[in-house]
């Protein structure tokens, strides 16, 4: 009889493919690539759509970025980026799409180069991660099916990233962000100023901090990217965010702005990736 | 005989149900009373909750202020505020309560005393309407059952009044507020400044606008309002609503603040009104 | 016993106001007024909303005419207008309004003066009828608290009128509209044509078919009214209805238009009267 | 041991009701054929059904058609053909079908043969592609189990196609329909008429245009196809779907019209999908 038990449970074992198909998306969250920039091996986590394995299609993609003192797990462990999505997708809304959450080993301080040299993440984010997915994944590499969204100080790269590359993203959904620096003397408290002359510290401020990108986006450019930006009425972050949402007014940058109940949490994120899938998928839906 | 007076009060009792379960709150919004501060008659409109005939106990009351532009029936016609307050009574978001609609004559510009001495609208508001009403009708006459909410210019004035008058409100509710000049500039440029001195106008602002007011908030009326402050993403008010946000942060005066998405429109103030009547009700309530 | 009984339900009747207060609005399907006019007395049907006897405010008014062969009672008695206005109203999809139902006599051919000069209806109606409603009613007698809906013969009234004074209606619902003679030759064939000149035929038709008015539409009152129109696939005035939404785009006058399943009948307007009622509770409500 | 197999087929028997719960049907949107006709590959995009692997049945088929700017991937990316199919046949309101989606290269313009001879789409189509489609799926090549619908230019493109091929198709769908030119005129100043014969370009509008072809339909022919016609009210091309509606209304073509709100675009069209599925379906599924 145990070998009929073994049958059993070997045929059980071809079928549980069918069984799964189409019910759930997957998420690997310990993959690695090499990177030459930052030299060595960069970790990131994918979720894969339910129907990635079964059809042959190709899919928009959104870039969620973690906050400090996180990692690449950090959507899917604490932001529950399985669940959520594979359900936005049942219920139509959202449109399949890849998700791709790079590790910004935030013990060096995240998604940007760094003035002395040493961690030029934005060049490798640009330059050899971003082509690697996009190569590697059925992803429909272009700027209206690409999307960046993330939280914190990933609510920050994903404001700063957008504001720098509106030729590569066609949403940007930044939540509970860390702005950058609110003034120049903010970044000069957070740094070694001994190292840098004035004017470097300078031109990195204005290319850091949200404020002033804002102000620097030309005319033709203010409605290149659909915004998204979203930040708890008990948020620490408040003020970035209330200042953001002024200076994009001012600019007449066309932008989604909400301030829910809530603070700096994963309670709050959790509420929010739902609207973002909804609000990135309506640029790959078009209207 | 005392078997059918049984038998009747016994049918009764079956019929009660029936009888509680179409009730509706009334509305009258061509109300008046005589003022000797504004001289002459002042119109104002008045919800009564829906067992307010048969009941005999006394209500909360919630003062809602109209904006620049409308009078006492806005509320009723554009606001819905019998239907949407019926409605939220009936599913228990919100006690009942008594809400009173005063008409501010908006071609002479609102709630505030003039710095002319030609309309002392707030001087009636606070000397003439509030003791009227509440001599009126069943209202509990203290502090904790007392609540200002209003939109727009209303939003200033239930800004303004609970900033002003800790003491006579539990909550204050303001809605796409114009939250007073952001400036003594701007205060000037709205004015006849030939009539009046410096001094006036510098003390005028001070005690008008929302910002100066929430500076000098002290340290003792920090937690005497609840606030409850809402503005729409696209509202052309979002500027002030924000800094007023960033300001009592700073002061540490907790309040409540929402961003949903619209513009300065009843199909906004007709969401914010449930919201709104279950703030107040937590004060109200208690906890 | 008999006494007791008695008793009981005289008490029961005392209570039945109170029983009924706030369930449902009223109809009176059976009232008249005196018209020089037209010489004589001419019947109207009111509907009142839930709230109207207990209220003291005053309501908004759409005016809802009858087809051909039917009188003022089609509405109330087809129509289902009592139950679908307090369901609507209920539920929030229409604000509380009057709706008034004037008889037509359409054995005499409806809504406008005749050539004739025996019947002139549209004098009538807005210099005896209307001014009569809005003087014994609770009527917010201004543009923006009045509508005009109706079905067929009475889809055309709504037209015309809405066409020919458009100062007087914030919003017009044609269903099923009878458009007027898309040709001369076709109001040629249904009149006596001995007893009038071709000039005053050729006025005529020029002020009685809704693509020559709306031809004649000048630029500031384009946006004068707000239009839903709406006629069934197999409804046989299908022509009409659709030229006159090609007029309309053409001449770019705003309207909504909808072609839903359906013919000539009750069961289409039934399903209408809901949207009909949320769509002039829009002007009503302001946005 | 035959006792152990029973039990294993009984358990897998079991099994089979959580298998088929999450089951969705597969997209592919690569795909490609050779073409004699128009010179090279062309590439395609399908739909099959949840049970198209472990079935051995066959399934109607619908053509559905992209509209101008677009490729064979617009209704998978955009128009959500996958999941709102899988939904509509999981609900019952649409039979297991596959849905096939051509690229026309609209650069070249789409769906018909051009009179210089150089792109013979419509050749493609019929002699090419409906075969090799028909001839490598589990398709039932029949004319009751063929439809063909689209959107804009493939809205013209599924109405003449059937128009023309009253004999291939059981149903046809055209949303938002491009209907060809509404006069000669038109057309010629479409194309480049020094290269052609007034005849020619004659007899090419009389053929590409679905008002004349419309009133071609021989008598035996009126109830050949059944028809869906689709256009939002805010749509340009309102005029031409009008047009259709009141040219089948007078040749006596039943069909059934919608007008709906909103106009050119996919968030109009994902609406009309599931309309479409269910009315092909009946069709298939007789009554």
């Amino acid at each position: 009889m145990k070998k009929h038990v073994i049958l059993f449970f070997s045929l059980i074992w071809l079928l549980l493919p069918v069984l799964a198909q189409g019910q759930t998306g997957k998420v690997f969250d310990e993959l690695t690539l090499e990177s030459s920039i930052l030299g060595g091996e960069r970790k990131y986590a994918i979720y894969l759509p339910p129907d990635y394995e079964t059809s042959e299609r190709s899919y928009p993609v959104l870039y969620l970025l973690h906050g400090a003192g996180d990692d690449q797990t950090g959507w899917v462990q604490f932001g529950e980026v399985l669940h959520i999505t594979d359900k936005a997708i049942k219920e139509g809304t959202a449109t399949p799409m890849i998700i791709v959450m790079p590790d910004a080993d935030s013990g060096r301080r995240g998604y940007f180069n760094q003035l002395d040299g040493n961690w030029n993440y934005e060049d490798f984010f640009f330059e050899e991660f971003m082509p690697y997915i996009e190569g590697n994944y059925r992803i429909r590499a272009e700027k209206r099916y690409r999307a960046v969204a993330g939280l914190s100080m990933g609510g920050g790269g994903s404001l700063i990233y957008a504001l720098r590359h509106p030729e590569l993203f066609s949403s940007s959904a930044p939540l509970s962000a860390y702005v950058g620096p609110l003034s120049l003397d903010e970044l000069k408290r957070r740094m070694d100023t001994e190292k840098f002359t004035d004017q470097e510290i300078q031109t990195y401020f204005e290319n850091h901090n949200a404020l002033s990108l804002i102000e620097q986006v030309s005319e033709q450019d203010k409605k290149a990217v659909r915004w998204y930006i979203d930040c708890g009425d008990d948020d620490f972050l408040y003020e970035g965010n209330s200042l953001v949402h002024i200076a994009m007014r001012k600019q007449e940058i066309p932008h989604e702005f909400r301030v829910r109940d809530g603070g700096h949490t994963w309670t709050y994120w959790r509420k929010s990736l739902p609207l973002v899938l909804t609000f990135v998928s309506q640029a790959f839906h078009q209207y």
